[in-house]
Parts: C-alpha cells; sequence; structure tokens
C-alpha cells in the first residue's frame, strides 16, 4: 500500500518554519521556568523578533504556556513525551524489577537508553539517603562515563561504539576512561561478564554496576544500574542484582 | 526593557503549518508504536499528502523517528517533556511524599494537575497488588469523576468549576456523580474536611482518598490521592496519611 509508507527517497518540504520552532523549544532547560524574548533569542540563535513570533505561534499551538510576561514549556508537551516509544514500553516493563532492585540493596536504580554519544535517562528510583548524582529523568550524560553507557556500548554494533570514540572520550568525574584504548578494552570484558562499573567516572565519590537490556538480536536497547556512595555501597554485593534484574527485563519484554 | 514582554495585544503570524505539526503529533496515543501516514491523515484530519509531508519534516526536525515504513514519537519529545515546569516542579517536591504514603498505606498513590475539565496524571507509584487503574503517567481522566479532580475543584475559584459543569458530567464509572446539585455540594462538604473520595466513580472496585495541594493563595496546583480495592482499603484509614502528606507537600512548596 504505497501511501503507507514514508518514502527515503522523497525531499522534506522546507521545515525552516519548523526547525525555528525547535530551536525554540528545546532552549529551555531543565530548571528553567519562564523566559522572555531576549533569553529565548540568545539561546535559540534567532532574531529577538523572530523568536518572540514563533514563541507566539507555539502559544496559540498549546505548545508553550504564558506565564505573565514570560512563556515556559505547556503541559501539552510533557503529555506527548509519555506517549514516545521508546521510553514508554522500556520502563512500562522495567519499572517493578527496579522497586525490587532497590527495595534489595537500598540504593538508587536507573534505566537509560542511548542516543548518539550520550546516555538519556528515563526513570530513575532514590534510595531516601542517596548522594547528589548528576543524572535527572529525561536528562543526558557522555555515555562513556556512566555504567549505563558502557553497559549499552558493549552490545552495541561497532560503528556505534566508534561515534562514540569519535565524538571524544571527555573527562566528566574524576576517573573518567580517556584513553581510547583502555576503553575498547574495558567494552570487550563488559560483553564477556555482562556488567559494567562506574568507579567514580560519572561522578566523585559515587559507584555504580550496570547491565544491559537485550533486545532479540543480542543488541542492548537499554541498560539498568545501582549506584551509591563509594564508602557505603560494595560493587561486588549490587552487582548480581543488577545482572539478575536485567536478564530478567531483557526476557520479559522479548515474550511481549 | 519592551522586548523582553510578550504583548497580549500581538497577534500571532501564520500558524497553519504549526497547528498542522500539532495535529500529527497528538495523533499518536499513549499505546502506539508506529503509524503509517493513512492512519496519521485519518486521526489527524489532514490530507494523506499533507499528513507525510507535515511527518517528514517532523522527522527532519528530531521530533519524529522512523521506523521502517512508519514513524513514532521521537526521544527528544520525551526529553523536552521532563522540563516541563507545571509537572517537573510539583513533581519533584512530591516524589518523597507519595514513597512515604506507598510505604504507610500500601496502596497506590497519585499526582495530578488540573487541565480544563480534566485532570493529567503526573505520577503514579504503583503498589505491588494494585487493581488495574484507568489511570496512566501523562493520561488524562474527567475531573468530576476522581478523587483528585475533586480535591483540586473544590480549591478552584468559581469559573473553574463552572467550567466542568458545562463540560457535563458524564458517567465514567459505575457510581460517578453526575447530578450538578450533588456534585457542587460534595465541593463544599470537600472544603470544609480536606479529603475527597471516590468511591467507585472513576472504575468498578477502587475506591480513592484525594487531598489538594495548596499554593500560597489558598488555591489548589494539584492534589494526592491513595487508591486501593474496594474490599482491601479502608478510606478511613487512609484519609488522614494522604491529607498529612498533602499538607507537607504544600507548605515545602511555599518555602521554597
Amino acid at each position: 500500500m504505497v501511501g503507507h509508507v514514508f518514502y527515503s527517497e522523497a525531499m522534506p518540504s522546507d521545515d525552516t518554519f519548523l526547525r525555528r520552532a525547535v530551536a525554540v523549544l528545546t532552549a529551555f532547560r531543565a530548571d528553567d521556568d519562564g523566559l522572555g524574548a531576549a533569553e529565548l533569542a540568545r539561546r535559540s540563535g534567532l532574531p529577538r523578533s523572530t523568536a518572540h513570533r514563533i514563541a507566539l505561534d507555539l502559544v496559540e499551538a498549546g505548545l508553550l504556556e504564558r506565564q505573565g510576561p514570560r512563556v515556559r514549556l505547556g503541559l501539552k508537551l510533557f503529555e506527548i513525551g509519555q506517549r514516545v516509544p521508546r521510553q514508554r514500553v522500556l520502563r512500562d516493563a522495567a519499572v517493578p524489577y527496579m522497586s525490587d532492585l532497590r527495595e534489595a540493596t537500598r540504593q538508587t536504580v536507573h534505566l537509560a537508553v542511548l542516543e548518539g554519544a550520550e546516555v538519556v535517562y528515563v526513570e530513575i528510583l532514590g534510595a531516601s539517603d542517596a548522594p547528589k548524582m548528576p543524572s535527572q529523568v529525561g536528562g543526558r550524560l557522555p555515555a562513556h562515563a556512566t555504567g549505563v553507557g558502557k553497559a549499552i556500548l558493549a552490545f552495541s554494533p561497532p560503528e556505534v561504539v566508534q561515534r562514540v570514540l569519535d565524538a571524544g572520550l571527555v573527562k566528566v568525574g574524576e576517573r573518567t576512561v580517556v584513553a581510547p584504548g583502555l576503553f575498547t578494552r574495558e567494552l570487550a570484558r563488559i560483553r564477556e561478564e555482562g556488567v559494567a562499573y562506574d568507579r567514580e567516572e560519572s561522578g566523585n565519590g559515587i559507584l555504580c554496576a550496570a547491565s544491559p537490556v537485550l533486545g532479540p538480536d543480542g543488541e542492548a536497547i537499554g541498560a539498568l544500574s545501582v549506584s551509591g556512595w563509594s564508602n557505603r555501597m560494595r560493587l561486588a554485593a549490587v552487582a548480581p542484582a543488577v545482572h539478575t534484574a536485567a536478564l530478567t527485563l531483557s526476557r520479559t519484554l522479548a515474550h511481549r
């Protein structure tokens, strides 16, 4: 049925307007409330009159909300975002196992997916006495510096790993692995054992054990991790737990 | 600073394109994965060629993702949605109290806000043996048929309540209150006591006690609730708990 498919050959029409609208939407950061036209223009790189006009259009369309003389991201974007299948399917299946992991380990549990050279956190169940961590739901961190990122990369095609190496292994925490040779050897070790470790690589004083959630083809579709204070959590004690939960979750998803 | 404000008098420019883009984005439902052009056209009410072209533009802009011959909502929408202040500020403050409520009551805990005549669920912490409920995070239910909706409406301006009455009190569950006089008397009772009840009004066999999260002006900015099986949960036992947590959360928010 010809009309049902999206041809790769078809050229998209002029989407300048849409690109500008996306530039305005992505100008808002996680800790922003309302922004004015000047700030929107500065962050989106658009002329102020253009940013102002597009913000008004986005208010009309219900994607932004007025807040006095400023605008902020509207609730409709939250509603649409919750329907995104890549996070919803994985999270809905994962949350019961994440709860069990938190109860069994008394540590913070993360669920993340890979996007380019970064991980995006899909769900976080925090322990009550957890350290302040750099991760937040919907937020990103460089994949190479995190347990979940390394667990996913160890079970990803070579071109995906290459993209991360090409992006550069920047130093994020005190002990981020930044040498490409060391990094690829570590991925080989993770592939063998099924568990990745982050020893103060994403943040000082924080340890993490992570394990991949595998799809039917054996490639990672995400990863689970358990994180805690380096002086209060033993990696050897939590690693088998996170590995078990990730294997169970992978099997659950395969049976759907 | 003139350029910093959004004039209410300013007329938005032609936003036909944006309206169409929003029609395509909102055509996706919570349980959809990829959709084809014909289905997108049918749901959005756009001609098929238009739906097809806009979907390609949205892929280019990173808001949709290709999935074989279909398209689906992209991860970027989830990331933007997580930054929406109306849900983020409330949820970040509420989650610790919601965890405590779930632990103390062993029941399912909801957090919701009002949007028009409906409530939007911002967070749900499910109990392990909870009944299947009609609520989901990012999903909507008619406000008048839910505990959280009634708790919010009892602490909202008269015009907000009138909008709900104008929308019509449709029957949702076996015992939804559909008589306007009865409904407004119930709101008066909730205003007195600070707790709203849902006795199989949103779903059969399910009970709920809810309490408003109040802003500095005494108006509701959201509501917390505890829900469970009608034959396993006593409303009298959970009502003081949810009322306590909602009062604590209101005070926490006021001190920020």
